[in-house]
């Protein structure tokens, strides 16, 4: 058992709160750098699920990467804290075999059978059941087949799409609400806003409501089931370190966590240069780039990104949900989960997500607009009036205030789909950039952020090999 | 654009029936053998998915691969043959996202933006609609998703999934046959049949039925709508060609055509012999074969496999369905599709599947039980006898009277999973196998084979490196 410890996340118990979580996440030491390569083939800044793929890919293919991380961890936005033998996943959850890149890196892993059932309802899915009682009547969501009949390809209906891109997820309410009763344009609401990552409606496009509707099979019974059903019973860090040992078993990948990039350089034709908060500099002849959409203006690059890539940064990702994780006393919410309605504040969406060793249940939720830990008791009493109970721990992780995140899963706001994706995949000279935030499928989700590792290994592969 | 032709497959036309058709599949000249090599690090023996997959990842690992392969091409059962510039698929044809082996391997060659819709409703999905509108009184699948929680882990419901291994199709038909209305019963029957390759109830398993009923989202919309509803553009060989090349380009790769492998031997300990029809004989360190579930028999292996495996072997797959694409004069039919009740004989399952440059539509059908090639003008009037029609072409692949196939996708009896499964995928010495006949979740299906030679790639790979 590793007693490492991440500087990121948090920890409240009776003792109070306290900065830095236990992780078999933390590489130690930080740093293996092979001191005789003077450029390397490709430099892989960011050590996420897009980095590590991107990393184990070509280093496969017998390239010599050098991966640079700021953190102390892999997995960027998905990683496990594992305290008294319990698994908290602090960002990153859920998981399906309908995620199709995600479940191919489960199954390369022999990891398909630590697929476990998040929530244990008596009656299947609380939630679904929900869904399913007005599904005929939701008119909200059925155009997605005919808008997004690929999920995974936005482009396929061009115009139609365009059209639709335009509207915010209250313009689109607007527009069937008078098809609809009072419960369901509430419930709606609260669905919607939680998959928006808890901002107000009119800032979430339709669009991103929609693609997650079809890319779940085109229903709300699949929007629940597959996106809050399954997680990993090892944790998500057990995936993270099977693809980062892959790469370092090839014998050609370096790495350096705990230094920050601030500015990267491609001034002449040789190639492009690297450089850390540390004063290391780096060569290499092609850049993978993960930093995710929120951070990236923090980087300087020279010469500078494109007018369009800007644009696309300046408007960012819009999701603020901080992932909380409570331990509470006994097993009597074992079967609970719940949704809130906007006007609520507090707990937008929670989740009984597992049972500890200690017989404590594990309860997932998330938080807004709260910054937990400047305020633990909004967010303990936020709970408590859910339900009274004893709360053991709170686990989290503040995405929104998180400098190297700046934010929970993405969420595009109106137009921002037609305007800023293509903009955002954009090759920039030697650099190409991959994450999540800009994947074509599985948008926010890990998924994406694999997809987004391999087609660019792929693409860099092919210019160097 | 190429001429070269296998002597796979029939065409029938106006000047009568001709074996053999054109394809890209065919790989020209046959060999291509580094002599250098003394001992292979593998002998992948079969170039369909599971082959190419495995002959792949293992050169991309740096393995000296030699590919062995009867026929003149790639693809096994899935292959594409272009005849007046339009793709018929003559195996393995329609593809989704929610299989995840599969759209990995699209999405890392940039096929993902081949997908079309392979058939054309006016109202969206009539199979669909015949499923949907009985959906709520159709018992037959409801206990999927309990049985099968998660459908690629065909282990995780131990004892449960061994009560239900145990029913045939036809088993479960009586036990819910009181509940169900005479249009229901003989839906199911020919829904039943079609999925089971066209045998009779009996002697299909009713796992193999709720299997594809939970990957496909556990409802008979997922069913019809995860299995023929897109295919590739550019054609399925497209993508074997990909994987082909890319392991080509490693310069690890060597493979030889044309030549069937009729024994292995692993008589001493430092490793196998794989040998040819032709007599060449190679030796190699570890052998991926990924010889289908009917033929596997037809090799000796020196020692013999075990027990439990001929055992399974023994028992086979009992699909039987010829795979049969009609070209018919104009568009009227490009909405059709149809399902057999068994009782009819003929055709199971047939549905538009395109329009050719010419304005002709490609009709897409399983024939049942005569043999195509000895019997034209029966499958001619099977398709006559449902509406009179120009039939400008045949072309078909006889899946069932194929030598290297011996039956169309696998399905398997009852008890079968239970007592084979394990057996089918374990190793013998040296030897790996690798095929979809195995596979753990869409077993039968291309996503299966690429799900093998993955997953036994990496376990070879493991002990090599």
């Amino acid at each position: 058992m590793t007693t490492t410890s991440t500087s990121d996340g948090y920890l409240y118990s009776e003792t109070g709160l306290k900065a830095g979580l236990p992780s078999e996440s933390v590489i130690s030491p930080p740093q293996k750098i092979d001191r005789q390569v003077d450029i390397w083939d490709v430099a892989v800044i960011g050590a996420g699920y897009a980095g590590l793929v991107a990393a184990r890919d070509l280093t496969l293919r017998g390239c010599r990467v050098l991966l640079v991380e700021a953190r102390d961890r892999i997995g960027g936005r998905t990683w496990t804290s594992t305290i008294d033998g319990y698994q908290y996943e602090m960002g990153g959850t859920w998981i399906h075999w309908c995620q199709p890149h995600l479940f191919h890196e489960l199954s390369r892993y022999g990891l398909t059978k630590e697929i476990m059932f998040s929530q244990q309802y008596s009656d299947n899915d609380v939630l679904t059941t929900m869904f399913s009682g007005t599904k005929k009547d939701i008119k909200y969501c059925e155009l997605a087949r005919r808008v997004i009949p690929l999920p995974h390809d936005p482009a396929s209906r061009g115009e139609v799409a365009e059209r639709w891109d335009a509207y915010s997820a209250s313009d689109r309410l607007n527009q069937v609400r008078s098809q609809l009763s009072t419960e369901e344009i509430a419930l709606l609401q609260a669905i919607i806003m939680r998959t928006g990552g808890s901002v107000d409606l009119e800032k979430i496009a339709f669009w991103d409501i929609l693609r997650w509707w079809a890319l779940c099979g085109y229903d709300g019974n699949g929007l629940a089931g597959s996106t809050a059903l399954c997680r990993l019973k090892c944790g998500q860090t057990a995936l993270a370190q099977s693809i980062f040992r892959e790469a370092l078993d090839t014998g050609y990948l370096s790495y350096m966590f705990q230094d920050p990039v601030v500015r990267v350089d491609q001034t002449d034709k040789s190639g492009t240069t690297v450089h850390c908060l540390s004063a290391e500099v780096f060569r290499a002849k092609r850049i993978v780039c993960t930093i995710p959409l929120n951070v990236l203006s923090d980087i300087l690059f020279r010469p500078s990104l494109s007018a369009s890539k800007i644009r696309a940064l300046t408007s960012g990702s819009i999701a603020l949900a901080s992932k909380v994780n409570f331990e509470v006393t006994g097993s009597g919410l074992r079967q609970w989960s719940g949704i809130a309605h906007p006007a609520c504040g507090g707990i937008s969406y929670a989740c009984a997500d597992g049972t500890t060793p200690s017989g404590t249940t594990h309860i997932a939720a998330n938080i807004f607009p709260i910054c937990p830990e400047k305020d633990i008791e909004t967010i303990k009493d936020a709970l408590l009036r859910i339900k009274p109970l004893g709360i053991k721990k709170i686990v989290f992780h503040n995405w929104a205030t998180d400098v190297y995140a700046k934010g929970a899963w993405t969420t595009f706001k109106p137009n921002m789909s037609r305007e800023s994706l293509g903009p955002l995949q954009e090759r920039h000279g030697w650099l190409f950039f991959a994450n999540s935030d800009w994947a074509d499928g599985w948008r926010g989700f890990i998924d994406g952020a694999i997809e987004q590792g391999m087609k660019v290994a792929k693409q860099v592969a092919t210019e160097l090999i």
